[in-house]
């Protein structure tokens, strides 16, 4: 069983953050290369998860980008929801020029991702959804992702897709909104190479446990790729790993570790108000931390103690880890 | 189309219910009979929703004194969580004695429901989950509960099983929490007579769309039943049908009768505080207002507004509708 | 009792809308005028919320402008949370220049209120909270809002300060929480002219119920403004009026009428994805018929069955009144 | 400033539990006095939470009965919600024989409090609220909850009563809903020795931040009791303290010792399903250590970084006191 927690970030730490009443950003930001630089800088971070299309003309320019940064590339995610034409929704969209221009795009997505050498793309259906009642029609909609995905799932099959649930935000409801409901639209697609990506602060968002998430997409061979960030199980406030949810994590590492997960482990968080570098590095801090104990559940021998439902004596393992 | 409301209840109205702060019951309630005897004078309402074992030996004499009484079975349904026995679960429970009980208790439910005349059976697995992270070993539970369901599923093929999602309660975590898992685990059983419940409160308390729901588990031909009650999307509340969701009831029942839903609608709520009778009562008027404005949609043909996303102009009709 | 529902609008449904995903706008939105020409052309509205500052240098051409459309000003909201220099707080703000310019734009909001003929002030403290654990200084913020917001009190008593509350976003947890936090608030700031903003939607949000809340605010005097919109009781959504909660908004109109609330009642709403003066359209029907649904509960008399607690004679009376 | 973290529990733990799927109880239980024995027996607790009337005739038989075990009694609890009589309601039944009732049940409470030697009397309205919309009558409500409070408040101002807030359960919605109405509610009696019972959980599913809460309520003299358990921020789940949030319960203990909090945490949880000794066992191990730790974070003073809202340095701090 591999020892390392594979970390990687996206750029938000080092971007120009903005949300609905700070419109014009709560900070600068930097450009691509400076961006890439303060990640590679960040102990303990090896990897990058990309939006594309990015500020590279293609995949294979990317690449060279990021060796020169002596950074992995973590995934590439399909951009289908920051642009307004996306609004209305990208797979499921009513009007058949945009649920097409949304595979146009994810199919360049899989090119460059070839060209890039990323392990997967991430595919995230954020618009597709509904705020009001009676306002989706759920038969079509529901077709249309289907088929949108069974259409893309043809089109190269040396790339992995990961699709990520969230169960709101954008939109009030979203259709893919959690991993049961994901993983039986992938079974339906039924491609081997069709998976999902578990975001730790999603999956809580969604009233679900993530550990058992991971546990159940696994059992179905789906799980491609984790996102890694917090909030208090209201809303995806993306906030730092391990700020909120502590024996969460460390459950959600030892069922990943004890299943022989050996992908990459993504923080996605929007620090709107911190300092990106001192956010990271907080970050690597925590992950690291709950790999460990996580590791020393897993060389203890705690299998036992779980299969007896003996959660009480795990319980005292855990706290005898902290100490003043 | 049919173009009629079936409506049920269970007798919970007309029994002594407690809670863990009122343990000895908030009123008295009344002997099996009188029960039956209260529903039946219900106007509105022609079947009842059983718990197995009920206070008849048999399905052949329980399906006689619904007779008498002039009320049909909506379904009969598997006691496996009132019992302090099953309070560490009953399909995924650690001792294989009491999977098995729970096993032999659905199998008895099933020969009784065929006595009795039942449509199916409903399956509830209310203590399955967990209450600590680290207390549930995921890998097993849902071993345990496909293998149990499997076993199941083989035992009578004349006879639909139809399991019912919750999130939580009793459990702070159920394992079938939602449609989409759920969903999941039928679609991997993979029986024709093997379906789903969906329980309009339940789904609203996992912050599911109920409609939404029922499109996706009839397009996957496993709707098997539908439970009426509501809430405040926070708890499963049982509160009266229609007491609080309007537009969502509406919708729900919109889809429903437009997919060609043709079963039972079981008004499953728990009037701690409340005449009985009179709440039902209010049920079946806020059902049969509910499934009259649905028709209403229907004959109006606002399928082309659905399908346009012109879902202000549903809002239109639906405030035409309240007239002061 | 008058008799009216003095509605009133944001310019929302007519600006450049954007969220943290589609961060150059939804769509483009409107100049001043030509939002200020579309609310006054919408039938039913009469009156406009506005930020300060605005596109005008003064209020008094404030004034003229709104007069020259038709519209009264319905609120003066002092602009405290949408410049990147208010992101960690304004009146709770660490920095003493921050907290000081937080009063000053409050103050001058204040002035330009008198000039525009405005009935009062909104102060809303968006910012002013916590996202992580440890990170507020309860101590110091509590003081730094009380002294802050005593010495708005002082600055101008013919000018009415009306607070709003919300639970969260955009901190993940804001320190003027709820309708009861603030209540206790305002009642030790002690002044006539200092009151309450209930939004509805935040309301909701908070768990609260709308209409307790009217009557306890109103019950210790405190009731200044009323804002409309809806949600799922999850996150400050700002959804049309009446398209998810409808009895919750006639029983909050019958509340705030037969207490005597003779103040606007301002829609505020993002539809980010629809046609501003269509919304407001639906806005205002389903208003109007909440409103007329809330005058015939009055006309009947129900505060008999409500003494009684005879809720269920209402419901059928609220039921009745849907017609198909 | 005392550096001894003073542990109470109630006797859930030893008792039968049932709840409304298993009304006949998840165990069999223990008689008064083996409950009081086996709690003695638990290290680190040396305090009782008791509700009144008890299987003791008077306050002082129970004062000797708890000297003869070694337990000091922590609080005395007004049972005003255990019999159906109170089901709709105690301060705010609209029977004014049951409001009476309930003013006498807590006044007998206060007498047997002064016998028995306890610090306060806990006062929770857990049935005083409302199911359903235009179920509750505000202005009656709150008029009958102020008086009754008023009343008695003026009873015995020797003996503090500590009223205690929840948001929901055992009504969808209770009135005295959560920290900051509380506070106005007990400003608006506005006696010395009338002040509230902070219940960790409790805020937690009211959507607050406990720490806030202890900050808020002790700047207003306030806070009288505090109640120890756990939850998924959903729910009154009644877990083990800190078996779900680490850091909140640190921050928790860090504000009440800062400020001086001298008086009693009693352990209110309800273990179904474990045994309850050793549940208290893993209480009191984790209470235990949050308390050092957040001692630890005085003794290093970390109040400076707090002042400058240096919370990533905290997180250091935090993170590093794990230690595999």
């Amino acid at each position: 069983m591999d020892n390392e927690l594979k970390l990687a970030s996206n750029l938000a730490p080092f971007s120009r953050l903005s949300d609905r009443f700070v419109t014009s950003g709560y900070c600068e930001g930097y450009d691509f290369n400076k961006q890439l630089e303060m990640l590679a800088a960040i102990e303990g971070i090896s990897g990058v998860g990309l939006g594309w299309p990015s500020q590279c003309r293609d995949g294979a320019t990317l690449k060279k980008i990021l060796e020169n940064h002596g950074l992995k590339l973590a995934t590439l995610d399909a951009d289908i929801y920051t642009e307004a034409r996306f609004k209305n929704g990208s797979f499921s969209n009513r009007n058949p020029k945009i649920r097409c221009a949304a595979l146009e795009r994810a199919k360049e997505t899989i090119d460059a991702a070839i060209e890039a050498g990323s392990p997967d793309i991430n595919l995230w259906l954020g618009h597709d959804g509904f705020d009001y009642l009676f306002q989706g029609h759920y038969v079509d909609a529901w077709n249309w992702i289907l088929e949108g995905l069974q259409e893309l799932a043809e089109y190269n099959p040396n790339m992995p897709i990961s699709i990520e649930p969230k169960c709101r935000e954008p939109r009030a409801n979203e259709y893919v909104a959690n991993t049961g409901k994901l993983l039986m639209l992938v079974n339906r697609i039924n491609k081997p190479h069709v998976g999902i990506t578990l975001d730790f602060g999603h999956s809580l968002a969604a009233l679900e446990n993530p550990a058992e998430c991971a546990v159940f997409a696994m059992r179905e061979g789906r799980l491609q790729q984790v996102h890694l960030n917090d909030n208090y199980r209201d809303w995806d406030h993306d906030l730092i790993p391990g700020s909120v949810s502590v024996w969460e994590q460390v459950e959600f590492f030892y069922w990943l570790h004890r299943l022989g997960y050996d992908g990459w482990f993504c923080i996605d968080i929007y620090p709107y108000r911190d300092d990106g570098a001192e956010v990271l590095e907080r970050a690597v801090q925590a992950c690291h931390k709950s790999w460990q104990v996580a590791n020393r559940l897993i060389e203890m021998n705690i299998e036992q103690l779980l299969r007896d439902g003996q959660h009480l004596k795990i319980k005292r393992i855990l706290w005898d880890m902290v100490k003043v």
